[in-house]
Formats: C-alpha cells, structure tokens, sequence
C-alpha cells in the first residue's frame, strides 16, 4: 500500500461538521414545510440504468452524465474485436478518401489510384461514416462498457418511479425528493459536479391549487429560513403561445421566447435586435412591444393582456389559470402566515420552455445578487417517455447551494444552527472523572447534548477544544466542586462563571 | 425519445414514501444518540480519486468498487494505441510459446524454429507476462479510462477526510456519518449494491471512555428502537496475541482467530481440527481448549483469562484494558437509562482482526435470528495509509438495512412512524373548496400535516385517497357545516364521527 497525498475528486466537497449542520438546517426547514402540505418523501437510487437516463437532456446533458464502468471484463474481447475492426475500416476509408477534395465529394479516387473515381455520394457518406465511428469510438463502444450512470436530475427518476410504481399509488401522488445529482460539469466558483436538489411535485391533478400551494411553499420555507425580500415569477406557457398565435407566428413561439427572456441582460434594444434576426418582421415587433413592456400592478398586466390575447383561446386560457391561481393564493393567505414574497407576474419568464405547458415558476432574492433559487412549472406529459401517457404534473424545486450562500451572505444562520455539543465537562483528574461520569448521563437524560473531555489534560487545552467545537457551556470539576456539590458553569461566550447545582445547571442548559 | 420500459439497475431499491418514513425513523434516531454524546456529522463526496480507495479493501474489495468513466473521449488515442501495442505483443508472445511444453520453460521454440531454444526462465516469464497483461487488458488500461470511483465505505473516505483537514480539526475529532455506500456484489435476498452505513468514530483520544461510550451508544439507540433483548459482544485484540504468545506460537494469530471465530457454526471438534490443520500440535489445542470454552459471569472469565495469561505483558494490558472499560460503563449507567443490552465478553469475537488492535465489538439481537446488526472497534493506524502516522482510533457502525428488517419483523415501528399528512380536508364543490381554504392553512399554521383534496371528486374516491395515504382524519365539508361552522371530524381507524369546530379539531389534532 503505496502512500498518496489524498485529495478530493475535480467539482466535490467535503462537508464539515459547522458546514453539515447549516445544510441540515435548510434541508429540516424545507422538508418540514413540504410534510405540512402533505407531500411525502420518496429516495430514488443514486445510479440507473444507462438507457433510462440518456436521449432526455439533450446532446449537451447526455455527456455530462458520469457512466459507471461495468464491472469484471470491461474490455471483453467483444469490444476489442469491435475496435479492432473499427479501425481496420477507418484505415481502409481514409486511404480511400486519401487524395480527395473535401469539397467536391464527386472526386473521390481510390487509394491514389487516378482510374477509379466514385461518382457516388452514398459511397462517399459511408466511408465518412466509418471514420466518424473510429473517431468516436469512445460513445461507440459506450453501452458494451457501461450500462448504469449516475443520477443527472430527480426528475427522469421520478418519472420512472411513477411508471414502476403506477399501480400501487394512488392519484394525486405528492412527493417530495431531496437527494445529491452528478453531472460532468466543468466546476467553478458555485458549480459543483455533486449537488443537492430539492425538488417537490405532485402528478394526477390538474387543480391549480397545486400551483397556488407551491407559492405558499416557496414564501413558508424561504420565510423561515430568514429571507425578508423576494420575488416570485409566475408565468404561463399559455399565454406566450397566445402572443405568438396573435402575432400570427405560433412556429416562432421558441425564438420568441429565448429573445424576450434577455431583456433583462440586453434591454429592448437588444431584444428588437435578435427578433429580427429570428425571423421576426419590425410590423411584429410593433405588436410585440407593448406585450415585453408591460408594466404595472398583476391586475392592469391581466387587463392588457386580455385586451391583447383576445382573439387567442390558448393565450386566454393561460390568463385564466394565473387569475385562479392568484385567487387561491387571496383565499389561503386569508389565514395564517401572510404572503412576504412579492408575487409578479413576468411576460418575460420562459425557463424550459418545451418543457412546461402551464404555469411557470421562479423565485429570486433581492436581498443579494444571486441567480434564481428556485423554479418550476406544469408539464403535461412527464411520463410519456416511459410509456405512460397523459400525466399531468406540476413541481418546483429549491436551488440548496445558492440559499446557503444567500443564507450566507446575509448571515441569517441561527446561532443554534451551529451548536452541536451544549455543554462540556472538564477531566483534570481521575477523581473528577469519576464524579462526573453520572452527571454527564443526567445531563444527556434531560436531551441535552454533553461531553466529557476524554481523559486529564490542561484547562487550557480543554477550553480550546471546547471553542474549536463551538460548544456554548463547560462545566468545571475540581476538589471544591467536588466537596461542595456545586459545580462551575462557564458560559463560553460571556466569560461568565456560575456555582450552580447538577439541577441549576439543567435549569440553564434546558 | 424512444420508448423504453423502465427498470432498477440491478441490486438497486426504489424508496416508497411509507419506507421512508421508517428509513428516517433509523437514521433520526441514532443521529440524535451520536448528537447527544458529542459527536457532529460530516458527509463526503459521493465518489472519490480511484487511488484513494485502490489498494485499501484488498484484491476482492478492489473489484467491487464501482468505477467511474471518464467524461469525454476515454477511449483516447493514447489508450487504443495501448491496447493495440499490448495485442501485438500478446500475438507475439503467443507464437513464439506455439510449440512450447508448458511444463518445462527451458524448452522454448521460438515461431517453430527448433534451431532457436530459450534456456532462460526471465525470457519465459516476459513472455507470459506479454500474454497477462492482453488477457487482462480491462485491468491494464483501467487507470487511463477512469480516474473516479463510488465510495465503498465510510472508513477510507474519512480517513482522507482527516488527513486533508488535519489543520483545521481540534483532536479528539468525534464524527458520525450516514451516507450510502456501493458495492458492485452480486445482489441477493438483503444484499445490495446501494445501501446505507451509519458510523461514528473518535481519533486522537485513547481514553477507553470512548469504548465504554459506544457501548452506551449502542445501548440507548437500540432501546429507543423498540429493541428488548440484544448482546453487545466484547473482545480486545490483545488479549488474542496474549494467548498465541503463550501457546508460543505468534504468527499464527491469525489462523487461530479465524479458526476459533467459528466455534458457534462448526463446533469444538471443528475448531480443534482446523486448528490442527493450520500449524497447531495437539499440545498447544491442550492449552486453547479451556479458553476457547471459557464460561461464566464476564468477571468469572477475566479472573481465568488473568491465570492465563500471567506471563503475558500485551495479554494482560487487553484484560486491563476490557475491565477499564466495564468500569466507565457501570458508572455511566448509574444515572439515566439502565443497560438493556446484555454486555458479554467473547474471547472467540474476531471482526477484522488485522484491522483493529485494541477492544473489538459487535452487536447481535437475540428476538430474530439475523446477522450482526453493528459493529467497530479500536484501529490504531486509520491515517497512515494516506501518510498520517500515529493518530488512534476507534468506532463502531449500525447496520441500518439489517435493522430495518429487525423491527419490521418484530412490528417495532412506531405507528406514527407511518403517517404522513394528518388530515384531509374533503372537495365536493367549490363553495366547500372555498370555505376550506384558510381553514387549510390555520391547520397548518398550528404545524399540523394538512391537505385539501385538490379538485371536487366523490366522497368515496376522497376516502380511498386518505385511506392510501395512511391519513388518520378526515374532515367532512358540506352545505351544513358550512352553515353551522361545525365541521365532521372523521377518524378513520374507528370509524367515528364528530362534529367540531375548527377549534375543536385543532385540539383533537394537536
């Protein structure tokens, strides 16, 4: 066993234990909130079979999946073979394609030899082919070396949960998951290659009581993580069909979309700019504007866009659902916890577009500049890709790693947050250990967490073990202490210290 | 997208809300035992550099360690040139062996050529070696093809954990950790490729109040599982070398744990022939015997083990050291919860003997027969293997999987343990949806689990639902208790109805 400097896997963190209790802190409160709505918690495995994952993020999210190699032979002679003949046909091909001009796929002459000529472009492709196979041979060869790859989202997951599971569940099945997914990102400062998602979805009900609950969820859980200013976006696919319908280029509705989302970053200017470029004519850009600029209350956006939309049942039906939405949004606020996120609606929202089909969530602080730490919306064909069809959904997700660091940032983790060990006795001789032994499994009988220090050492050494902990109390034993019954209670941060009885303490610790 | 029917990769498990509710039942409560005797938890990465965990499980750990693919191209140029010069070789070596009598190497014909005789051994092995390394050409480029693996255990990545962060940790250093582990085993009944390790462990302190504190450990998180009868066996490695150090036979340690490790499976006969078997003389068997069968009170068996091993210093510390730790135990357990757990010294106890070098402990229940549900001991070399020399260890581990199965057999988990949402507010219409709604969130203000079926259905299906769902109450919501503002509160175990206030219900809820 040769001796290695040890270090992390590239994009990976290790969590200490200061660190693990603010994570635990976010978790706690995010997940209590989901349980009071009545969402229940479901775990998926960390890895699945290769074919479950790839072809449903696209080409960029299918080679930042991490493949898992098969175990044993992974390089049987199957694979090597295949290899091997890869090559010999790339070799063959780019002999043929030796003294060819790429650009004229006519003139392809037969290893130098000037007599034969393929006048013939499939002949042309398939030699092509066969050196894009060598070339590649790495996702050639790829399902003979993996079969299995670690989770990318929790969402394909739980799709395939719901078709696995469709007959023991009982619709609307609401499930919450909070687990770590991996992909092959490049890392940098806030991007990580394992992170946690919290995402929360409901499938099999179409009511939009579900959306108004995950704005209730948002503003309870970001609320009593300590925010005190942000935003909630809401959205609806909907109503961005309808404007492409009105405008009479329902085809565009993607690049309509992607071009309005920049208005932040590129102002209207920038936006015109890019809808022409996308096929956008300046008589549409007319029509379009007023619809970008919208300004006002949620009320006067409504009201313009009905005047807008009107000719457009799709656009129509979108504002429909954000009035009913909002409506029982007013209802449930009626009671209880008031509403202390500013919910707005934005024209200009379009996350994931060919995703959702309704509304469309998401959720910033205003408090620091951060991206979004949350978002979501309805999709209406989550399951499809397993077969099962027509499932409604609706979910949201929390962006974990961006609320700590907001959390962070405005210093809103509790003092108790970072507390593990209460309180902890102090061991300078046998005598005292021995005394404190009993006191110390009073203490942990009232809940209270406590430490003996594990053997005699310095006090010095003791208190610096008890700060490195950031444990709040240390109880002092010596002879006096002893002879008296009264012990010494020290409170860390004040530098107070106390004689109080084995009850008093309790008293204070409690 | 094409449409595939979905499966688990194999030996993975799918988490249903009702599983992890008792899942969390574990884990909460051995966490909040680890919190209350001081120790904090970390989390590692999920999978780490492939050099820290090679080399660290041995060659049959080494192979179940599931491997990560590079991203990108892994099947670079650089790797099938590799392969492609490791099969020349092999091709070569193949023919030149051709005509080659195996069992004599000096024989050795090269291509068929009788003129050219190898009389050379070293010339004979690269050959063969030419041949093992194409036969194991997985093995051969599996460092240019994955740098990453899936962590294995907790013990190696908190190894590393300790060493990276040697700087920052005030010792002694006492954390728990309850991630999943995974392991490329054939998958059988209990048996999994993803499963879950709870471990708690102290380095820098070589107080056996640690030891005695695991015991407690163990103790109190077993009762608070609903566990009544269950052994916590003790033994110390050195009072293993004690006894082979008097039979005069040292280096045979390990032949004689692991023989007498089996005493309850194959008997004294069994024991006593292995024994032989592996270097004994029916002399040494003579002075094992009396051991081996030792009986008794754990007093009556440390007063034989001291006649014993009287003439040996490291025999006699394991005595010491096995009684120090009894001591703590009982003065510990005269305040607080009382010691169920039934404390047995077992001299024939061997847990990865060569791992551990002072007490070794591991934990049985005695209600079902079931292997180990824990385990641990003291390791004095966790860090050397990354280069940190000299830091003592010690810690023990639940097996949460095997527990699992325990209380579900036992039917130990809590029924609360199995409920979700608390109450179901019932939908027959929109005036009922309504009137509802900020009765939803008073419920839910008073941290009450609480849903609202989500759109109007029959009573019968509402009732179906909550049935799924395991929720104990139904509140029933029509033209009457609108009108009257008593609502009909149902219980859903018994059947029962009532009319309540909101008030009312509260208070039955809370």
């Amino acid at each position: 066993m040769s001796v290695i400097k040890p270090s992390l896997a590239k994009g990976t963190r290790d969590f200490t234990p200061v660190e693990m209790v603010k994570r635990n802190f976010i978790y706690d409160t995010i997940k209590s909130v989901f349980r009071k709505y009545g969402y229940a918690e479901i775990q998926t495995p960390s890895f699945e079979n290769l074919s479950t994952l790839t072809g449903k993020y696209g080409d960029e999210g299918d080679k930042l999946i991490f493949k898992i190699l098969n175990s044993g032979e992974f390089l049987s002679q199957k694979v090597l073979d295949k290899v091997s003949n890869l090559k010999k046909e790339f070799e063959h091909a780019q002999g043929y394609l030796a003294e060819n001009d790429d650009s004229n796929p006519d003139k392809i002459v037969i290893g130098g030899d000037a007599s034969v000529v393929f006048g013939n472009n499939e002949e042309f492709a398939k030699l092509q082919k066969a050196i894009s196979l060598y070339k590649n041979v790495s996702k050639t060869v790829l399902t003979d070396i993996s079969e299995k790859a670690l989770r990318y989202d929790l969402t394909v997951p739980f799709a395939r949960y719901v078709v696995m599971h469709q007959h023991e569940i009982t619709l609307p099945f609401k499930r919450f998951q909070v687990q770590p997914v991996w992909r092959a990102d490049r890392p940098q400062k806030g991007r990580y290659r394992e992170f946690y998602q919290c995402d929360v979805d409901v499938v099999g009900s179409e009511s939009l009581l579900n959306e108004a609950e995950f704005i209730l969820i948002y503003n309870e859980a970001l609320c009593k993580l300590g925010l005190k200013d942000f935003t909630i976006k809401i959205n609806n696919r909907k109503i961005l069909s309808g404007i492409a319908e009105i405008i009479g280029k329902p085809d565009l509705i993607i690049d309509m979309t992607v071009a309005i989302d920049k208005l932040d970053k590129i102002g209207l200017d920038g936006v015109s700019k890019e809808l022409l470029e996308r096929g956008f004519t300046e008589d549409d850009l007319e029509k379009l504007r007023p619809v970008i600029l919208l300004e006002g209350t949620n009320e006067e956006k409504l009201t313009s866009l009905k005047d807008v939309l009107a000719a457009s049942e799709t656009g129509l039906k979108g504002i429909t659902e954000i009035e009913q939405v909002f409506e029982y949004v007013e209802s449930l606020i009626s009671y209880g916890l008031p509403l202390t996120a500013k919910l707005e609606l934005d024209i200009t929202l379009a996350r994931g577009l060919n995703y959702y089909t309704g509304c469309i969530f998401e959720v910033k602080t205003n408090e620091v500049a951060m991206g979004s730490i949350g978002g979501g919306g309805r999709y209406d064909d989550l399951t499809g890709m397993f077969g099962l069809k027509d499932l409604t959904g609706v979910g949201v997700s929390f962006g974990a790693d961006r609320i700590y660091d907001v959390l962070e940032e405005l210093n809103l983790f509790p003092a108790a947050a970072e507390v593990g060990t209460k309180v902890l006795i102090s061991n300078f001789d046998v005598a005292a250990e021995k005394y404190a032994l009993p006191i110390l499994q009073q203490l942990r009988s009232a809940g209270i967490s406590a430490e003996l220090y594990p053997s005699s050492a310095k006090l010095k050494k003791q208190m610096a073990y008890a700060d490195a902990k950031n444990i709040p109390y240390v109880i002092l034993i010596g002879g006096d202490e002893i002879a008296s019954g009264e012990l010494t209670l020290k409170d860390m941060q004040s530098g107070e210290q106390k004689k109080l009885t084995v009850l008093g303490i309790l008293d204070v610790l409690k």
